[in-house]
């Protein structure tokens, strides 16, 4: 009556991942970049900064003029002006001279350092005391200090967070590649799922996985496209993933929980043309029964139905083919677990990855991991929880106070 | 020559943040909700689910119908036919009867339990051999076991995630109440800060806040309103200031690290209407020179001109206000920390709060925290760096090996 498939661990899963193409590329303006992964690299055509830059307030001056003054023994030196902000000095400095200068003032000829305001004391308009020396290059920032004409500064699938916008501020890009996001088409399938704007039947359920799978795509850097609800008809279901195939870089199917879905799914993805079923079956709870296809070099996965299997499966197995597809390079795909220490034993069955919803709470200086009990069908576990933890393959279990690394959710 | 301004503690800006006012809220369609914050409290008005829901294939009986079932010994039970996905079932099941279920059908009358196919043999139509026994509610979700009627599913002030969006789903909400994304106005000042379209000449940098504000503003989930570049001049500030007063609900001037803007700042925060400075100096490094003021029950912030301090005063700082005005309940606000361990000794000055860039890396299963070297007012160091870590106000510093717990940037 079912079919028995013979299931693919999760390390063999992901050695998919390169069969898909990432997306091309579009050109944003800088404002919109953020968020966004870089599809070229930039160098920098100019130094950074491109002058001797002060980085206090105080007096410019060339440091050998104070060295050795100290509280007792004062330098005395002959003030020659003030630097303005945003302008090329139009004056130079000799031996025992100085120039008012503010945080971010160009240092002039004959400078090499700041004396900061502090450590002077004005004697009259155009002398002051100095109490403290200072190095050559102190208080200031070098040409190219922070980053050298021709260096590269960001390398094509860098994720852009503020600071990388900002540095492309800093290089005058007004506007920039990166790659287009991918667009994700999510097709609901089951006759118990009615749309959420219906009240329910007893024996139906209203469509979650449309929603809760659009945020993940969301916060995955992804565009979802949401196809509705499709009947447990093969016809119905071929059609409706032939329209999101020309749409889309990559489908979700979540449903076919009962044996026919189930059944029309794998007819669908071997009959559609140029595609090809490449997992059917993870050692994965939960999740197992999700399928994988290479449809026109596109991925097509078929997702449990069960929300919380949809949802665990769309963050530790979806989601890194997504950021690969999204042009990511692969240093910047992983994001931080957060190591915290588990606060009861729990069990597991070897030769699968469990995936266990936690909840974390600070204790003193490190986090505590606290398994969520509750079906695995149950919405409430993943409202409860803060991440995931996973249980390796070959893993009988852990005990109370194992260290364990947390996948934020 | 220079204001010397009396420091307030990093505790001592937060309790400014009850004093501003969290925006009003609006409707938006459901798939829109993801990353928002929830305006109102929300309760169940059915059971979820609202039927005896099978969480596997196979057959639904009365357990009492298995008991003692085993290998040697099977029950032989009649099947009396199907359940059909999404119907009620038509028909109920007396003792010794059992009918077929697919993952997610309804239990019909007189059963209370789920067999695995698995744990069955057919023996004809109509008859199966069942080899394991189940308990009452085994394989099954009772009515109301994920969420009961009349129970508070959310709050207000709660961060919606993809599984929030999903329990809204499931409760039919097809537009939810959510606060408003508040406006920040982001102002740059400086007569040396030139548009990035500009090539500037030496003595003058590109306006890189702006950007690198923008992108923070967008992660915290305001939405940035960016004003350009005021000149050094007090006419100027104050028109902008109060222009941005009217469209925004918050406003960061960055800049102004020349003594000419700083006294203006103070001066325009001072003399716009309903005005007053709260902060003048935080005990914090980088970002000192911090200005705070209410303005109209807005919070006015003045930021260092240093991109660098700008941004690490906008984590630390200002971000907590934006999710404060943002209506974040306050349980909502505090994102993880993430445990490391520090890679070498670093000093801080007893007196003020150290935030300290670190590149995170793995080290076995914990994280070691590498402090990224580098003058405060260099990007590279921003782009290199992980996050953040505190050293407390009391503390002298660090040594190599301390548990330190890492701010993500």
């Amino acid at each position: 009556m079912l079919e028995f498939f013979k299931v693919t661990d999760l390390a063999s899963v992901f050695k998919n991942a390169e069969a898909f193409t990432p997306v091309d590329a579009e050109t944003v303006p800088l404002p919109e970049s953020c968020g966004r992964v870089l599809a070229e690299t930039i160098s920098a055509d100019r130094d950074l900064p491109e002058f001797l830059r002060a980085t206090m307030d105080g007096y410019a001056v060339k440091a050998s003029a104070t060295f050795g003054a100290s509280d007792g023994s004062p330098a005395y030196l002959t003030v020659k002006g003030t630097v303005s902000m945003g302008q090329t000095p139009t004056f130079s400095i000799a031996h025992g001279e100085v120039c008012r200068i503010s945080t971010g003032g160009m240092l002039p000829e004959g400078t090499d350092s700041v004396v900061m305001i502090e450590h002077t004391e004005m004697l009259d308009d155009t002398t002051i005391e100095v109490y403290r020396s200072v190095a050559p290059g102190q208080h200031v920032v070098e040409v190219g200090e922070d980053f050298r004409r021709g260096q590269v500064i960001l390398e094509a699938g860098q994720y852009l967070r503020p600071q990388e916008t900002g540095l492309l501020a800093a290089f005058g890009q007004q506007s920039v590649r990166v790659f287009r996001r991918p667009t994700i088409a999510i097709i609901s399938t089951g006759d118990e799922v009615v749309p959420i704007d219906s009240t329910p039947v007893q024996g139906q359920i209203r469509d979650v996985n449309s929603y809760s799978l659009s945020g993940q795509v969301l916060a995955a850097g992804g565009i979802p496209v949401r196809y509705g609800i499709v009947r447990d008809n093969y016809e119905a279901l071929y059609a409706t993933c032939r329209d999101a195939l020309t749409g889309s870089d990559m489908i979700l199917l979540s449903g076919g929980s009962s044996v026919g879905v189930r059944d029309f799914t794998i007819d669908v993805l071997t009959q559609l043309p140029d595609s090809r079923i490449l997992v059917h079956g993870i050692s994965i709870s939960p999740g197992k029964p999700t399928i994988l296809a290479n449809t026109q070099k596109k991925a097509v996965w078929g997702l449990p139905g069960h929300v919380v299997s949809a949802m665990v499966v769309f963050k530790v197995v979806v989601q890194p083919f997504i950021e690969h597809v999204a042009g990511l390079s692969p240093s910047q795909r992983q994001a931080f677990r957060i190591p915290a220490r588990l606060s009861r034993n729990i069990g597991s069955a070897q030769g699968r990855t469990d995936f266990i919803r936690v909840r974390l709470t600070r204790d003193n200086d490190e986090y505590r991991a606290e398994p969520i009990l509750g079906k695995s069908g149950l919405l409430n576990t993943m409202v409860m929880a803060d991440g995931l933890i996973e249980i390796d393959v070959n893993t009988e279990g852990l005990d109370a106070g194992a260290e364990v690394a947390v996948i934020p959710l």
